[in-house]
């Protein structure tokens, strides 16, 4: 946690009360005192500092000055296959520390149909997660997140409308051509990434009937948890060195 | 397991006998029966396939024809500040899914001592994560692992000589520049990754003296488990791409 999240609606005149996870993270890991201070953030809202003026316990009250804004909005959308709970927790804290503007996690021919009714995406528990991911990163603006459980149409119906704009579509297939992930060029990227075991024929085609272009890693397979942060770096560098 | 990795002592007549883990893996996650082929590969050796030829509750005896060569061996060397042991499994299967051909694991201000003491590294438990990291990327190539207890005597007396003929070496800073990452030179690289918490300055000079440029992915902070495919990324592709 190298931000501490909070509610705008926990803020009453420049001051929060701080307890459970956050309060004993202020006592226990960060080992602070009264008067000390420490790094707080906005929930889509500015960041800064808040001086600790109370503590009782693990009820902290601290005085805030937010005047910082948060680093911009990342430039990647990232369009994920379902994948199995336990990595899709990891998964969702990765994509957000390294900068994700909307997730989709949509449904395809691979994916475990049981992957949908679980609790973490189907009672929206994966927002602890992008919260994680944040308080990583050190940013505020939380990612947009929407689960779609027919792939066609999703591809069909959904993409176009929320892909406007974006010109750089990608899906990651082995088959794809690593030269496309070189193309300097800047602004807002679509990002495809499949299942374990990977796309089927149709879906590709049907990628890439919305203007997704296959690119590939190289030859060695990768589990899910390791090719979307290596995929996503391809794309942050190339953004933040424009 | 996308290869099933063979001992070459085990294997007597062109045929192995497999049990346990991997006999399990053939019946329940591969479902295969009597004259089914599976991939195999022998440790550090050929790849090719295991022709079933009988199957005794989980002993499965095969039939090996063991053609084709492993993947050309990685040209990326890890040097990793030795995370917490629970990081560390998936760093080391992650890294070798990734194509790496030694990990050193290093010792640096901001290591919890301890985690040397983990049987994890004192034992040598890391060997069955990177058997799993090559059955994951079909390879057969076990990369080298060495652990170094003493920053300054390894950076100043071990790295110079295991590093002769890299000319690429970075090491992952904040402050670091992103336009080294995109000499798209071939050949290959050193790669350095602190600890949770980054490196100290004197850990940032030291590596400067044998020829370290510090290098950076942007502003965000990422944990060492997603800096690590991140960052190994931009090595393969511009390796793969040459």
């Amino acid at each position: 946690m190298n931000l501490i999240l909070i509610n705008p609606d926990d803020v009453k005149d420049d001051r929060i009360m701080l307890a459970g996870r956050r309060g004993s993270h202020i006592r226990k890991v960060l080992r602070a005192k009264i008067n000390d201070t420490v790094k707080i953030g906005v929930i889509n809202g500015n960041m800064g500092t808040g001086l600790i003026t109370e503590m009782a316990g693990d009820e902290i009250t601290l005085r805030l000055s937010l005047d910082m804004s948060p680093p911009p909005r990342p430039l990647i959308d990232l369009i994920l296959a379902l994948p199995r709970p336990i990595m899709l927790k990891r998964i969702l804290v990765q994509a957000v520390t390294m900068g994700v503007n909307h997730i989709y996690l949509i449904n395809a021919n691979r994916v475990e149909k049981s992957f949908f009714s679980a609790s973490l995406v189907k009672d929206g528990e994966w927002q602890n997660y992008l919260l994680q991911g944040l308080e990583q990163a050190v940013d505020t603006r939380l990612p947009g997140l929407t689960v779609h459980n027919h792939f066609r149409p999703f591809v069909e119906d959904v993409l176009p409308g929320c892909l406007a704009g974006i010109k750089h579509r990608f899906v990651a297939h082995p088959v794809g051509n690593p030269q496309h992930i070189y193309s300097h060029e800047t602004g807002r990227v679509a990002l495809a990434i499949g299942p374990e075991g990977g796309w089927v024929d149709f879906e590709i085609e049907k990628l890439g009937q919305v203007g997704f272009k296959t690119m590939s890693l190289g030859p060695r397979i990768m589990r899910v948890d390791t090719a979307v942060p290596a995929l996503m770096a391809q794309f942050n560098t190339q953004n933040s060195h424009n």
